[in-house]
């Protein structure tokens, strides 16, 4: 990313603020903050005013907040992140700060606490303008794919009988780290009955040669994230297993057929559920996908209740599943940058069974 | 953990919530859940009624929570958790529910709208109750210290000039998982100059043989951190290095030896700074130390700000630092386990030079 890229965002930020009536942002997200200003710390806050940006730091992160964000005001506080912020937002005379209402009750209380101009709780802006992914969050969240499906194929040539989740999920971390990028969330690796939690946590379990594999993964380049999900077997499946995973396998690629620009989101949902629902097996419980970007999980929520439409440069998961407690899990996920007449499938070089 | 202390620990809970004036409390913090419930999912809320709890999840964990939490009252919940929670405070009359403060703004506005009852922020009852450990959580806290350093010793030894931070982390999370651990935060790998920022993020800079080496990492077991940080190196170190080594390590023996139940904890901040500051080295600006448990960051705090002293049971970091920016940082961290007469050093078996 220029610098360019963060000046703009902030001007953009900058002009909604006085829309929304405010004389300031305080953006307490660290995804947030690192969409506005590049720096990757956490535990820093961010006052956009129309005409300069404050971030709010601390000592752990002075050094890298001023090689990151040399245009910002960098502010390295010695109390609390809360009196930081009410000291610059007093100086600089606003009189309507607005909030981002990811912020914890107990900092806006102590914000109101020691303020005498008003708090407002802001509009997801931010948020929102992030939904849009550029040309370099794009290639970031490529680039993320890339380094997966090579670190999940050179896991794959290692697993043998007797591993357990636990190694299995560390043996792909370290392919991740040694490839130049670290995990976007916990790996989830899941033998046999065990995939039928979605959000499982790896543990001592030891592969039987037939056991099915579920392995949920995802990297973190350049701050950006992918988020895949594979299965597979290094032996012979059962019958019901190939069955599921066939249908899932079509409910996925239903679903990404549909993707385009302007078509209804919900859409995209029912129709993954449907194949689902007509071979007469358990319709999964979660969304059908997420956005992803600096964050695993943001705008669009891919679901049965979001209203709206798809965009153009939405970078989206596609993930519809089956599970079966006590017997299987089931998930195919891909990753799927938004265009105008279709999409890109940016984790393609993963390979499927 | 057996199911009494979970029911013990609800129970006093349960009796906080009416001192308090509530009929119920709404706990949202994973690490509060988990320590009341044995529940390791996330995106998930307890209630506690004075004679039942109900935990508000999703089809991604409910199998889990049936298996984790048999005592509690399992919300599938279809909708959104904040529906679901107003749904349970309607539906067994609370006139006031106090609410955790770690809530965010937007989840405790929305709950305000979907309720007719009092909303009131409560105190931090469950975190001051987290402070104590007893038995199971410090053999679970010395379980992850053990890993930590077997992890670390082997990491130690497959060490090479040319190998980058990355992989190095990665070599470290690897050995974790072989162990049977996770990471409790991701790993900070530091070489040469970059050690002086104390939350490096690892870089693909490749290690020069005379490089100091600072890692920070932590391993998570049955739920509970530990939290270390050594400093060596592959070959010789410079004369500056060994000089604020040798002072960095003074400043953590004075801190240590004074920690005992009944000390006031900034007494042993000021002890652990005046050697650094004597030396006419630059003093590190972080804390010198925190509680662990659930959480790598909990209470106490310990730092020249915190009031009060230091209880039998506390669990905490000692980790004072020099860090002088373009040449070298230098931080040494064990977890100390506070006994009546003195501490014990759970990390002890994680070598130093």
């Amino acid at each position: 990313m220029d610098r360019n890229t963060y000046k703009s965002r902030l001007n953009l930020i900058a002009k909604s603020i006085s829309k929304q009536g405010a004389d300031c942002l305080v953006s307490v997200k660290p995804a947030n903050v690192t969409w506005l200003t590049g720096f990757t710390g956490q535990d820093s806050w961010l006052i956009v005013f129309p005409r300069f940006a404050a971030l709010i730091t601390d000592s752990r992160y002075t050094e890298q907040a001023l090689a990151q964000s040399p245009y910002c005001k960098i502010i390295d506080r010695k109390g609390s992140i809360v009196n930081a912020a009410a000291e610059i937002i007093t100086k600089y005379k606003a009189k309507i700060a607005a909030v981002e209402k990811s912020i914890f009750l107990a900092d806006f209380q102590s914000l109101k606490k020691n303020l005498r101009c008003r708090l407002k709780p802001a509009e997801q802006i931010i948020e929102s303008a992030r939904r849009t992914k550029d040309k370099m969050e794009v290639s970031a969240i490529a680039g993320a794919a890339k380094i997966a499906a090579k670190a999940f194929e050179k896991t794959m040539r290692q697993i043998k009988p007797q591993m357990t989740e636990n190694t299995i999920a560390g043996m792909l971390d370290f392919e991740i780290r040694k490839a130049g990028g670290t995990n976007s969330f916990e790996t989830i690796v899941a033998f046999g009955p065990n995939a039928s939690r979605p959000h499982h946590q790896p543990t001592s379990r030891k592969l039987k040669k037939n056991d099915n594999i579920l392995v949920d993964f995802g990297v973190r380049l350049n701050g950006y994230c992918c988020d895949l999900t594979r299965c597979f077997s290094i032996a012979k499946s059962s019958a019901l297993f190939n069955k599921v995973y066939n249908v899932v396998k079509q409910s996925q690629t239903a679903a990404i057929k549909m993707l385009k620009a302007g078509i209804e989101i919900k859409a995209v949902d029912a129709a993954a559920r449907e194949i689902i629902k007509k071979a007469g097996l358990p319709v999964y419980g979660h969304g059908t996908g997420h956005g992803l970007g600096l964050e695993v999980h943001e705008l669009p929520i891919v679901s049965g209740k979001t209203k709206g439409k798809l965009e153009t440069g939405d970078c989206i998961t596609i993930e519809p599943a089956v599970y079966i407690p006590g017997h299987l899990g089931v998930r195919i996920e891909d990753d799927c940058l938004i265009t105008q007449n279709g999409c890109i499938i940016l984790t393609a070089g993963c390979p499927k069974i």
